[in-house]
């Protein structure tokens, strides 16, 4: 991954007119604000502070190669893939690197350096594919003699595959397409899609509680964990492989989520299914985000969901629109909807269909019906397909956005569906409001994006022209679109997780006595308090 | 209810001869043993121990009206419903009861006599519906100024329903048939019909992660809880009702199955349905249970299980056909399907559909397909009409079993489909040597009836001649079965829950730094360790 932005080099994304006629006439981008990172020998990197003793235990932990602290591995571990740590990390601010970077081989790697470092006194970021969008993976180090980042790609085996129960037991360093490989060769497959899926790994998703793309259907990586392997400092936890029990707490929800501050998942027993043989998504318009949204509600109350379930909002549907130009099919479907009906907007929706093929036809007959009963009108799958084929192109538009001088950063929540509306309207007018009052008026999309018999996630996407002080002005829209939506009964993540730029919500979304409750499990798993410091958990 | 058996009187079950027959053959009965509880006058109880002090700062929490101790709601309150505890209580043993039985009417009253017990050192024990069947509600008052049980039935609003988002928040007092007939004015349903549905309340379902009958279609209580208010000693802990969320562990789930020993539960949000306009349940024929076991796990991986799914091991079939011949028609198509094939034993299988009648119809069609290529006979649907019927007996004929010298106890677990047969054979060798070797030889019977993905559940009956110490025969055969299964791989409880039975096998499920985690959140929630000693945690 380039160490200032997403992926590799030669993804680049290209910006059709349309699209950069937007930027330009409504938040007021030109030419000039171009501007490019800063070459890695000029990132500025603090001195390692690693004691000649902390060093010394973390090789005879792991072995001296698998301790390293390069310009390059430093610098790709100094933060995560958020607007902010892009931000800094592109004017060459590496000051949140860690000391070094340390790479254990087994769950057994990871138990020495966790006694090592609480021995030392080194705190410890748990680091699967470094995409987080929150600051969870950003070290911490104040009060620590030191920070490590424990980098877990090594962690790379298949364990074992259950094809009778269709589990399979996965360590936690395998990436998505790690995954999906070795699945696909047993005819199986996961079915988690989270837009990080080509770099972030499964002991990432388990850690921060994710949901793919695929999440109406598969189900959220909580879902799908049957059993997993924790090490911490004070010992190991295993959640055992079981359909279900009734013995007690369900333990497996404490360390699901539990972002690198109770220890480190090693490895995990999935729940798979077979891969399916048909894929059909297709594209569906409304006459309103709130007309699509009742649509949507309709159908997953009816138990008619596809597995993947996608409306956007009427800003996000123009910007689409402006994108999709590009492919021109796309574009003239939509704009000869709209001419039909004699209006200039609307609401594009995605529905993805995947299994046999009889049962994908099956499904999305029935699941057609109910969106036409609701005010839905089938666009075919020209724009299911192109959705698909650009699912994970977003962070690589966003590098784009960047050079073209602009704040891009995306937010989302769930509530239910009676406060749906309610959450997305106190987002959206938090955005806007903040922005233009700081004059940079932006641009404010939004698109539903997982069901729930109960309610529906929503995902807010936000553009606006950078102003000097960057992470000021960030700063500033996420704190008032954050204490919007948890005013408003949301969630303050569906699922990013918390991180660092969420832990002052944390009190807000679980109470006092809840964030006693995580304490406690800590105290007792990690008693040095080494494990992601300042992640998860307010300041007290 | 009556306190030495389950129901109110003129619900007795009657034996027909085919099932006397087998009781009187295979395990030995005769008239002889018959006997009766003993008058509720004769039951033996101790003085009650509370001080002064303690009974005034109770009546202060709740008014003295709600702090009783009489013989009735003592004896009442002695033990839950399980095989031990009804030995027990038949033959006049009230050593178990608590000192008083208080009842408060709202949350506030709740965290008022907890901050009382708290003060005066009164063990608490939380009790709902009281049919608890490992324990879990019989105070346990050692190194304590005697117990109280917090009786909740006066906590029985209905406190909202949201149509739109199919939610209902229900206080923990509310019992079964109080739940549905107020959620079936509004056409909806919650669908968790636990064995214990007529007597059992919402806070004891999610206190023990209860499963219903239904589970396979509607899920467990663990999947329709949405959000929970939860009242410890130290203070309250709310669960928002939020469809998902990514923002660290789910401490939901660390309330629920909490049994007690946290806190008492005094409100739930949770996942309702529209009431189904329609019902189809059927019976269905199986050369083997291993047939029958096989055609469910392809049903449920094809995403085509029935909403109840149930397939009855060989022994089950046979007892319950003999039972089945107070109605003819069932006995008949079983014997003619058997005599048809030319064999003497088979597996009968329940399964039932409920949802709008073209739902039903569809997902009846397919799974009927999936069921007759795996070996399965439609049976049609008296079977399953006399399955419904009597979903809820089982417990009065055990006081009939009861009445006759019979030791009759049941056994729950759930395990991975590939270690789902090891699981069986496990338990049933335990129970069929244990029993033969203390001369009682037993009827060990089974079935599976809940389906996920990746296993099953697995629910044992066995009944034998009663020893004279009852107790001592129902111990040896109970450690022998658990110790089996848990070395087998499968859990110690799919829906039964802990309690004070299986309390010692939590080592072995949740491993030793899985018991600290939830000594941790009970140290924080409870640190003056009132709640449900004796319960969940094994002694230390």
């Amino acid at each position: 991954m380039r160490w200032w932005g997403w992926g590799e080099d030669g993804h680049e994304v290209a910006m059709p007119e349309p699209a950069a006629a937007i930027l330009r006439d409504e938040l007021g981008t030109d030419e000039s604000m171009r501007r490019r990172p800063v070459a890695l020998e000029e990132v500025r990197l603090p001195e390692p502070r690693l004691s000649a003793a902390a060093r010394e235990r973390l090789a005879g932990a792991v072995g001296a190669d698998h301790v390293r602290d390069d310009r390059g591995i430093r610098v790709a571990h100094a933060a995560g893939r958020s607007y902010p740590d892009l931000v800094r990390l592109r004017s060459g601010d590496g000051s949140s690197a860690p000391d070094a970077v340390v790479l254990p081989g087994s769950a057994e790697d990871v138990a020495a350096v966790l006694a090592a470092c609480a021995e030392q006194r080194v705190a410890v970021v748990p680091f699967g594919g470094g995409t987080s969008v929150v600051g969870g993976v950003e070290p911490v180090s104040d009060g620590f003699g030191g920070a490590v980042s424990i980098d877990l790609h090594r962690l790379d085996r298949v364990v074992s595959i259950d094809n009778m129960s269709l589990t399979a037991t996965l360590e936690a360093g395998l990436s998505g397409p790690q995954i999906e490989s070795a699945l696909a060769a047993e005819g199986l497959t996961l079915g988690h899609f989270p837009q990080s899926f080509e770099y972030s790994t499964v002991g990432g998703w388990v850690a921060t509680r994710s949901a793919g793309q695929a999440s109406t259907g598969y189900g959220r990586i909580d879902e799908l964990v049957e059993g997993l392997w924790f090490v911490a400092p004070a010992g190991e936890v295993g959640a055992r492989p079981l359909p279900a029990s009734a013995a007690g707490p369900d333990l497996r929800e404490l360390l699901v989520g539990s972002e690198g501050v109770l220890g480190v998942i090693c490895d995990v027993t999935v729940r798979v299914r077979r891969a399916p043989d048909a894929r059909r998504y297709e594209g569906w318009w409304f006459r309103s985000f709130a007309e699509g949204c009742e649509a949507f509600r309709v159908m997953e109350q009816a138990d008619a969901s596809p597995d993947v379930a996608r409306v956007s909002d009427e800003e996000e549907s123009r910007f689409s629109l402006a994108f999709a130009s590009a492919n021109s099919v796309v574009e003239r479907l939509g704009r000869a909807y709209l001419r039909a009906r004699g209006r200039e907007s609307g609401c594009v929706a995605i529905v993805g269909f995947e299994g046999d093929a009889d049962d994908v036809e099956r499904r999305r007959v029935r699941t057609g019906a109910l969106l036409r009963a609701g005010g839905g009108v089938a666009l075919g799958r020209r724009p299911g397909d192109l959705w698909l084929r650009n699912r994970y192109a977003a962070p690589y538009l966003r590098d784009e956005l960047l050079d073209r001088g602009l704040l891009v950063d995306t937010l989302e929540t769930a509530a239910t569906w009676s406060g749906l509306d309610g959450v997305y309207r106190a987002a959206i007018d938090a955005l806007r409001s903040t922005l233009a009052d700081r004059g940079t008026p932006p641009l404010v999309m939004c698109h539903v994006s997982h069901l729930y018999r109960s309610g529906a996630s929503l995902y807010f996407t936000f553009l606006a022209r950078q102003e000097d002080d960057a992470l000021a002005q960030w700063r500033a829209a996420k704190q008032a679109a954050s204490d919007g939506i948890v005013a408003a009964g949301g969630t303050i993540t569906h699922h990013h997780a918390v991180g660092r730029d969420h832990a002052r919500w944390m009190r807000a979304e679980v109470g006092e006595m809840g964030l006693e409750l995580i304490r406690a499990a800590k105290e007792r798993l990690d008693p040095a308090g080494i494990m992601n410091p300042g992640k998860l958990l307010p300041s007290e």
